[in-house]
């Protein structure tokens, strides 16, 4: 097929005034000057009027913080950039009833807006608890088929949760958050083709973007439709819904949570590694192996993974992150998978994992969910082996110290404290100063 | 089925901090103190420099013109809004080949980036010249297949013309445009169940400003893929596209345009009643009759609008622009349908349009394309009988003459040549010129 992208591109990018002829000419002034009458009359529409009071008053309000380098901006604009900045390094939560991670996308609208609004954090927390409960629900509605059709969730159901977090910031009522959910229908977008670029990492920025856009217009009086989501030709129909609701997904709304499923990166990798690196730090505490006598190591995963994450020969940092095997080499000889200096070019040719590398087996098991798996090293005079599933519950305390350990690493000690103090004293705490402590 | 928009609509509306079990509470804060961490160690990351950057570039330039308002905002809030003033009378160009309206959003993006740049006429004009007739042919490539199965054009490949459109005014090179319209294969959404709502014309003002982000970020070092559009779980294969690529929409590209088969609106109405309206107009060109004489009037149509512009008894101006049998009494009438004002709420129960719209039968035809029409109106004596046919060339004459006298109704008689003299020396003239000239 001819690269359609590249062809007209590449006339874009090259033609010229002469290359039209007087033809298209002729009908460019023609459209031109139609397009000109029609927006003068259409300027007194309630349509035009709303979205043009959108624009004005983003402009003039300079109030959310870009926290890669701290400059003000409009809360539409801080949440697209802070979207994309939070999951640039796929290290975020996930969640596998969302299909994605649900975080990336409803804390940078709740922070942005939060800090336009000069609210409190217990504010943002309240509005974020609703949003990524209602995206998790969403996400899993959508479910695998939306993902296997192409569609990411991050981006498409993190817009519907963003839109809540939106909407409650702004304090629309139950109409206007209806009619927010209703627009976002037609806004949110994002295809898993873009995984491997900055177009992942951009999709929770455009998530996060959408849904204060869309709470905004329905603030302001813009109608769409009740029922956008589910309608005929609505959003469910139009992405690879396969028709069927979960009964989890629509029931005991406001009692029960299915947000809590949510699980940790405690591994600066592809999350379809984690489950067997799990499994084989359990090995290591319990078992003293010496590296030099494994002669083999086998791994047995859900046979979705393999086309995921099993780079055979990594020769990047970032292709050693979609790597069992090189994984695998890596923790079995003490490196930390969980910092992400770890990942770099130079261990991808390091002579001792290249050849542990080289000793590792990927074997698909189709008995094994995507969080399972199953590792076994044989060292010539016995075999031992070990399985983990990360749908197991962690203990809380055993979780906490984990969580507090990964934000100490990334964030520095003072500053993993401030924000925990923070979130111990949300209601006298302002989204401002946690803000500052990320952009500083 | 439940409705999903309401419920998680009401839900998200009402539900308070109490609401929450001290489950969901501590998860929340886990993952946001995660979160905290990982977007913290992910500022540095290129992707997150760049989106950052061009939200913080925006905030800082209000050069571009909301045309409802003269508000200057950013250029990718001007298209925004601009976009959606265009398309609110839904009185602007169609193509059928685009399926949809490619000026309503390649246009706002020239009009708002060439002011943002201080550009030529000129310039705008070659670059709206070379995103309209991509659009025109990535559209035509998705083809109905892609309407049908719920997607808008207007939005969706309009997208792709308003990133061609701010690539040329940019100055982007090859690789660069290729990259934009990789990235904005991401970003571009749009579903036909927001018609009938405001949701519709915001579609052209969400593409105008797509195509604004995309290609600032792809000129600011942002790496998509140079085949987003037609990759596996690209745009095209996640968008109800049914795999073929007419020959005319790859071909001769840079030598013949597709474009000029662009129509226009002479009526104030769903497209889907022009063809008749114009055989009617036709019809009392040449014959004298009497409306009270009338006994019957019969339109034969293509099936597929009788789901679109058949209501039988209209009872507000916006159903009016829907309904066969009443525009045909206006029309009998001598009611001007070129009028915006000629559809209101009064029309609908003026005794004499009542008893004409009863006499009119609206009959589907098989055989006729969705751009002809017969219309045939029988008097008791005789039977007179017309047909058009929409895709019928115009002579250029004929129709330069009605879309000046079209812009004349629309934007009164001083700014319609002051605009007109400006397209024909577009070098000499600044896009602001002609922006002014629509905001004041």
């Amino acid at each position: 097929m001819v690269s359609i992208t590249k062809l007209f591109g590449s006339y874009g990018a090259n033609c010229k005034l002469n290359s039209f002829n007087d033809e298209m000419k002729f009908f460019a002034k023609m459209s031109i000057l139609d397009w000109c009458g029609v927006a003068y009359a259409g300027k007194k529409e309630p349509v035009s009027k709303i979205v043009s009071e959108m624009v004005i008053e983003e402009s003039g309000v300079n109030k959310a913080t870009v926290i890669s380098n701290g400059h003000k901006v409009s809360s539409r604009g801080a949440a697209l950039a802070n979207g994309a900045t939070g999951h640039a390094l796929d290290y975020d939560d996930t969640h596998f009833l969302f299909v994605g991670h649900p975080t990336s996308s409803a804390l940078p609208t709740a922070l942005a807006l939060g800090e336009e609004l000069d609210t409190s954090i217990e504010d943002i927390i309240l509005a974020y608890m609703a949003g990524v409960e209602v995206s998790t629900r969403i996400g899993h509605i959508l479910g695998y088929s939306h993902y296997n059709a192409g569609f990411h969730q991050t981006a498409t159901s993190g817009s519907f949760g963003s839109t809540i977090v939106a909407s409650k910031l702004l304090g629309l009522n139950e109409d206007q958050t209806i009619n927010a959910l209703g627009l976002v229908s037609t806004r949110a977008s994002g295809i898993k083709s873009q995984f491997g670029t900055m177009g992942k990492p951009f999709h929770a920025g455009m998530a996060a973007s959408n849904g204060i856009e869309a709470a905004k217009l329905s603030k302001l009086g813009f109608v769409s439709r009740e029922d956008g989501i589910e309608c005929e030709q609505g959003f469910f129909q139009t992405h690879g819904w396969n028709k069927e609701i979960p009964s989890r997904a629509v029931e005991n709304l406001g009692t029960e949570f299915l947000f809590p499923e949510i699980k940790y990166k405690f591994h600066a990798c592809c999350h379809g590694l984690h489950s067997f690196l799990e499994a084989l730090d359990d090995l290591k505490k319990v078992n003293n192996f010496n590296p030099e006598s494994i002669e083999e190591v086998k791994i047995e995963t859900n046979p979705s993974w393999l086309k995921v994450c099993n780079i055979q020969t990594p020769k990047t940092g970032l292709e050693s992150k979609f790597s069992y095997k090189l994984t695998a080499a890596m923790s079995i000889y003490g490196t930390d998978t969980s910092k992400l200096e770890s990942y770099n070019d130079d261990i991808c040719f390091e002579d001792k994992m290249v050849k542990m590398r080289d000793k590792v087996k990927v074997v698909p098991n189709e008995k094994l969910t995507d969080m399972q798996s199953v590792i076994s090293i044989h060292d010539g005079s016995q075999e031992i082996k070990n399985t983990h599933d990360l749908s197991n519950k962690i203990e809380k305390n055993i979780l906490e110290t984990k969580i507090v350990g990964k934000s100490v690493s990334l964030l520095s000690q003072s500053k993993s404290e401030q924000i925990s103090k923070m979130l111990d004293e949300p209601e006298i705490n302002k989204v401002s100063s946690l803000v500052n402590c990320l952009a500083s």
